[in-house]
């Protein structure tokens, strides 16, 4: 899952053709996973969708679990976004996190892989553990390395569980006013909660 | 589900035995929810564990989601905790609200019912209507009410998804020190959230 969207590179000793199975492999597993969700998906169910055999899939990736982890593409890349979240200074990187989440649950296009994660995390320890890797490593230790507060994996956690319960929320229970409020609203009510947990004294 | 865990009692016109076929068949959703989840369970799997005819449960439930809906026992009664959520007064709310959640997910038998519920919010509408109505309405309602605080509906919202994601993050996805932390110190990280969301300064 490259930032920029591009295909990997094939690694060497792979047949020509190899690589463009593999990539309407995962092209039709973003489809269903996004689609029926990590159950509903099959490796049968998306091996035929891509008009292969299901054991070339399992040959490809192993495990549902594995596919999944491959055909997530992150709807930000965090080298891109870090440097913004703190270029208004330590005292607004609260206010800057929650703008990005919002930013990036709002686009369809981008919200629909993270909930296909959220959703597979509930139920599937696998996709869990990817999903708080990613948050973990590529997200939130960049950012606690730069702001040098304490407790960093703590802080991590306290921001994580209000971003996923914010999207969870605004996006698959749909609450209202939450569901429909304007993103400026949503950052204002939400900052000081990513500003405590990130940068503030935690009790 | 009556907070004091005992049987409905039956409606007038009931053949005798109807009501201990029912019961029967709601301990096998109970079960078989918590075992294999919302997906996992089917209508043919829960009637088959009851040792009835899928028709029955259709029958007598309608649809999956009636049944779940029907099945799950929420393990607090909102009428009994309600007052001691405010007995502290009002600057005490955010850090009562946090204690009795995290109580309440703590202990295994009464996490499963919630888990199930969250879970399947994810995926299923109704479940998700579900959750928020019990949410807005049992806990939430009478509770702003008590406090006059204003905004009520939107500080509902606001604090629902940081218990909802504190509860995810701690159960589920299980991410540490959350995971294992005591209960004292996850009252301590989140109660300032709480008591902004409920009777703060929203922003």
């Amino acid at each position: 899952m490259p930032p920029d969207g591009s295909t990997k590179t094939p690694r060497t000793g792979r047949r020509p053709g190899e690589s463009s199975t593999r990539e309407s492999i995962l092209e039709a597993a973003r489809r269903q996973f996004a689609e029926r969700g990590y159950v509903g998906a099959t490796m049968r169910s998306i091996a035929k969708e891509a008009g292969v055999d299901a054991a070339l899939v399992v040959h490809f990736f192993g495990t549902k679990a594995n596919l999944l982890s491959e055909a997530v593409e992150w709807p930000f890349d965090p080298d891109v976004e870090m440097p913004k979240l703190l270029a208004g200074g330590k005292r607004h990187v609260g206010e800057r996190i929650v703008a990005l989440v919002v930013r990036t649950w709002d686009q369809e296009g981008a919200r629909d892989p993270i909930l296909t994660l959220v959703r597979a995390a509930t139920i599937e320890p696998k996709a869990a553990e990817m999903l708080g890797d990613f948050l973990r490593k590529r997200l939130f230790a960049p950012l606690m390395e730069r702001l040098d507060s304490d407790q960093p994996e703590l802080r991590t956690t306290l921001a994580a569980s209000q971003l996923v319960g914010l999207g969870l929320a605004r996006h698959v229970l749909r609450v209202e006013p939450l569901a429909s409020a304007k993103p400026a609203a949503v950052v204002d009510w939400y900052a000081p909660t990513l500003q405590r947990y990130l940068a503030g004294k935690l009790g």
